[in-house]
């Protein structure tokens, strides 16, 4: 592979621009020779197939010089049409490596468009844990024709990548180690590696075991560098490893990873025998898509969009949404009539009860992410949530005397009546106090029910917050004002 | 430093809970001391003295044997006093590196604590990019003192190193390289290597350079391993690399990290001389804080909370956001104030009005982090901003048929007025247009403009589809309803 342009981002663009170009020549001539209007002799129309021939062919060249992940990132920015032209220019023992770096919208786009043999021989140049991220998007005869062409031990590794859920360590590792036994010279490991054409990507570290594949420690390749190749690995090697097990959560390897700063880890099952690697790249791969996935989840998207996705699968993507947010709005709706008679008397109930709901939501969001963020960090334990509370009740008073008095000065003065602005000086504080209630108790409660506490807590507190927010203000005004 | 017990999160809570339950008996024993109803003997109040001194000291021992990151963990998770007291025990020579891990808002109450000839004293075993990460937390006498005691080139470093902005690769890199030239043989970089007591951290490739310091090419520990030893380095050398500039954007060497999956990468001048190191550890914790900060700022959180903090600094750090809100909410009021004739003709307007709001600022907010998104993955040209307007309009006409034919049905069935159903129709899709209007185009204008498009994209949006809605529901319904 010609690396010549690995630079920067510019470098990328520039990239982009140059298979665009190519597309774009290739359209002109396409139109040129079917043009009708030209009539063209027979000379000129062959010309053009010449042509034609030669753009696509500067393209293949163009595709072949550039890294996977690049040609990846030109596919996701091209139109479904072009796209798939592109795909036929890959050469086809890319199309593994090529898979694996597009998102899972495009990928889906391009695995559409292959034929099952295509498809098996595509997977052909995969490590086993490539082959497992991608047999999720496989059709099912391909998965077939796949796992009979592996040999029996990857067979078993496959088996066992696959079965390890999302989110845990086993989806993310790979089997890419090298093992030694303790009691060899470290001349004898420098030898032994000299024997690998390359070493696997990213090893920063050897795995040392015993004679039962138990893990004894660890040599980085740092120690077999700077020591005396006449000493033992047991001399060089490092007892004490952060190892992970592949039940592990995933998330929690990545704080670890990030704590004690790490670039590769052993995985190992319950007797302590090496099962595979976790490394950084993986971990960085994770993290990016959690918080992808994070952003997508908070703005009620159920996947990455493909930006050139039909208006129909977007509008699938982001209907579940729409609808658990008009049902919530339904329900602040009804409140609200419930007290038309009261709106009908004082019409400017109307125009005032949507502020009181708005900071109710906007500081309920507020304390549930600071409260999620604590909980993720391991920060926040069952018996915290008195004290949180206490402070976060504290907050909401001091806002809502605040924002509440200046807002209740501002209904006073608009509409000349210091009794509504008091009604809702008091409204806006027993909502904050309200969102305060919830925005501690629905994550820690959804962490005692062991749910996931970072999810649908937005959505629940701003329609707890809506149309409590609607209750308060409007039952208070009713009380005291009519 | 003893990482006997490195392995996994759940030892970390036991360390941490081994760290509480020593200071629980360290105020057990305060008590004992100070109660005022024993009227214990001398002998036993000189026993107390000795159990306290004991424990104390049982807390320095356990805070000795943890890693950094750990006792870091620990701090952030105790309150202030208790935090005050763990961090007295730790060691001297260890403040400096776990002033390093712990976040921002503990860091501040930590150096608060601490005199100046001790926070100089903390910073003599960090290397000058970790002096750069901690130099604008520290007061000013002590940065000036810490720069008299650097050596003038670690002074030249420290002075470039704080000079490039956040968020950029110089604020980011190190500089522990490790160079060779490329005429020497690897047997001869091999013995070189022999020379160091440890390699720098996270070192996976050599960088080869030449007389002037230029960059010629790396050498990766594992051609380094692979290679025959008599080979020179320029034949084991890999000569296109992945570079960067100190000026170029941290997020664009981020995903280039990425996408070349890089351990680590040189950073050079204009005239491609190496000035320092990129590391992937210092990339992830780039996109970490990133993704945190995004995270934080779409709750309207101006940081990261120390969840010990008092209740007046919670004010503090959300007041702005709340105040914003509070603006746009008292201006959507205002809009319904005009219309409020109509409301108390029809007060069934005043319980429907939110729905149309509602299902605005959703949908807008969705289609924001779809172009968002897209911007930031490079996807999305100018040019394209008419294809995806006419995309998100599509999917905006057909949630505003079915949603609001679904929602114009309910109004008509429970306000038996045919007409307010189909104004309450006609309106939420009207809603949804200018949603979709401004999704895609407050994202596309802002980066035009060359501000940051991820940036308050949702309080804008959620501000005119909710003065928008009423204004538009409010609008039809004075039209044709009165």
């Amino acid at each position: 592979m010609n690396e010549e342009q690995l630079n920067d981002t510019d470098d990328l663009q520039e990239r982009l621009r140059e298979v665009e170009s190519l597309l774009a020549r290739y359209r002109q001539s396409l139109v040129a020779a079917l043009d009708p209007e030209s009539s063209q002799p027979a000379q000129d129309a062959a010309q053009n197939t010449a042509l034609t021939a030669q753009i696509l062919n500067d393209l293949r060249v163009r595709l072949d010089a550039m890294h996977p992940a690049d040609v990846a990132y030109a596919l996701e920015a091209l139109p479904l049409e072009e796209r798939l032209l592109v795909w036929d220019m890959v050469r086809a023992e890319r199309d593994g490596e090529i898979l694996l770096e597009v998102s899972d919208a495009v990928r889906e786009t391009l695995i559409d468009a292959m034929e099952r043999h295509e498809l098996v021989a595509a997977t052909e140049s995969l490590d086993t844990d490539e082959l497992a991220d991608l047999v999720p998007d496989l059709p099912q005869e391909v998965v077939e024709d796949v796992f009979q062409a592996l040999p029996p031990e990857e067979q078993a590794q496959l088996r066992a990548a696959i079965s390890y859920p999302e989110g845990t360590v086993g989806a993310l590792m790979d089997f890419d180690m090298v093992t030694v036994r303790e009691d060899v010279t470290l001349e004898v490991v420098l030898r032994y590696l000299r024997r690998f054409d390359e070493l696997p990507e990213h090893t920063d570290k050897i795995f040392v075991i015993d004679r039962d594949e138990r893990l004894e420690g660890v040599l980085t390749l740092e120690s077999l560098l700077t020591h005396d190749p006449d000493s033992d690995v047991r001399a060089a090697m490092k007892k004490d490893v952060v190892r992970f097990q592949p039940e592990d959560k995933a998330e929690e390897a990545a704080q670890a990873f990030e704590r004690y700063d790490l670039v590769s880890a052993p995985v190992v099952d319950a007797e302590n025998r090496v099962v595979g690697r976790l490394t950084l790249v993986a971990v960085v791969d994770f993290i990016r898509e959690e918080s992808e996935a994070e952003q997508l989840a908070n703005a009620g998207l159920r996947e990455e969009e493909d930006i050139f996705a039909s208006v129909w699968d977007s509008v699938k993507n982001r209907w579940a949404w729409l609808a658990v947010n008009l049902v919530t709005a339904f329900i602040a709706s009804r409140v609200i009539g419930v007290f038309e008679t009261s709106i009908e008397k004082l019409v400017a109930l109307a125009a005032l009860m949507p502020i009181v709901a708005g900071i109710g939501g906007n500081s309920g969001n507020q304390t549930v992410t600071m409260i999620v963020r604590a909980i993720a960090m391991g920060q926040v334990k069952p018996d915290a949530t008195r004290r949180l509370l206490k402070k976060e009740l504290g907050v909401a008073l001091i806002n809502g005397t605040l924002w509440g008095g200046l807002l209740g000065a501002l209904a006073w003065w608009l509409y000349e009546s210091i009794s509504l602005g008091l009604v809702m000086t008091a409204a806006m504080t027993l909502n904050l106090l309200l969102a305060a209630f919830a925005g501690v108790g629905i994550p820690m409660l959804r962490q005692r029910l062991g749910a996931d506490p970072a999810i649908g807590g937005s959505v629940m507190i701003t329609a707890l917050t809506d149309s409590g927010g609607f209750f308060i203000f409007l039952g208070l005004a009713t009380l005291f004002l009519m």
